[in-house]
């Protein structure tokens, strides 16, 4: 299978090259993104798609001084919404009528639903909430990277607030949660490019 | 490109009509779900793969009566460590050493830097941290699942401690996080096979 070579030939690139990615392979990786599904399909995050030089540079200092961000193609930064309230789920619904061509009322069990889940949440609950969601969109970049054969890698390692302040998420009412950055391997630059690869061999139970 | 039609095919299935998931089919999700990477590779959780019936009809009642998962195949069940502490660290230390036949000392920087991140962190953090890992795992899950054409329904509607108590995992130092089923659409019953996917068009912002 194709999927496993491409997921065996991945890592965590530290160093990159500076080569641009094509077009059509970056447009397809964020629509594989577009495309994860999230809990109730609310998808209660934005990304931030960055390939602006400067601020892929001034984005190194936010994230630990690590270098891939400047020679990277571009940088997909996962930033939850501040507010997830009745009127997002409101906005949600309208969506789903419009796009399926049906009543808003057919929908109203479906709405209590989240609305009640939403509720039964304080503002960190929230957050925490809305920020594992955009991890399945992280999985899905990464998948979707490996199959292009575009390097990534996946960060935690940064200061979100610096972050926010670098691409002026807190005036979106965004918070950033996780970075993917994309670009190409410097093969010669990055030790870790020729390792193996470690995994779990006893992350499965079965019952 | 084959994998967006795939996502395009792949819907949160309701209802599943009982057939099994080729052996081979599955191996290839789980070993898609192996190679998902982790924040340091720590992988600080497991998959229970859930085969036997009355084990899946038993999680019904444990997630408010989805029946999706007496009809599915398997069910995997992310769930994260209770405790993570430098043993965890130390233990995975020596695995990368191993592996990469490489003395321990080489790494000394990586795991004071791992302890340093985990001793920063309280229960609770660590928890959440290693949740957001698994959603990672499951992206993962997911896409392979659409690319191999089997159906799947992530699910966080569930109630942790129930599912813990039917798989025994207290017992096993671990907490249900979220849970993926696998298995085939059932078209007839299961009236949103047809539906519209609904994505946002606006998730993207370009800096």
């Amino acid at each position: 299978m194709e999927l496993i070579k491409s997921l065996e030939w991945r890592y965590a690139t530290k160093k990159m090259n500076g080569d641009k990615i094509p077009q059509n392979k970056l447009d397809r990786i964020l629509e594989a993104t577009r495309l994860a599904p999230s809990s109730y399909g609310l998808t209660p995050y934005q990304v931030i798609v960055v390939e602006n030089q400067e601020l892929k540079e001034q984005l190194v200092p936010a994230c630990y001084g690590q270098t891939q961000l400047a020679d990277s193609s571009a940088v997909l930064v996962f930033a939850v919404w501040d507010t997830i309230d009745e009127n997002a789920v409101e906005d949600y619904i309208n969506n789903i009528a419009t796009q399926r061509n049906i009543p808003v009322d057919v929908l109203s069990d479906f709405k209590g639903m989240m609305v009640g889940t939403i509720s039964n949440m304080n503002e960190e609950q929230k957050t925490i909430w809305a920020q594992k969601q955009t991890y399945i969109g992280l999985g899905f970049s990464l998948v979707a990277s490996a199959l292009e054969e575009i390097d990534s890698t996946p960060m935690e390692g940064f200061v979100p607030s610096k972050v926010d302040e670098v691409l002026g998420l807190k005036e979106l009412g965004l918070k950033s949660s996780v970075i993917l950055t994309l670009g190409y391997r410097d093969t010669e630059g990055d030790s870790l490019s020729t390792m193996k690869k470690v995994r779990r061999d006893n992350l499965f139970i079965r019952k």
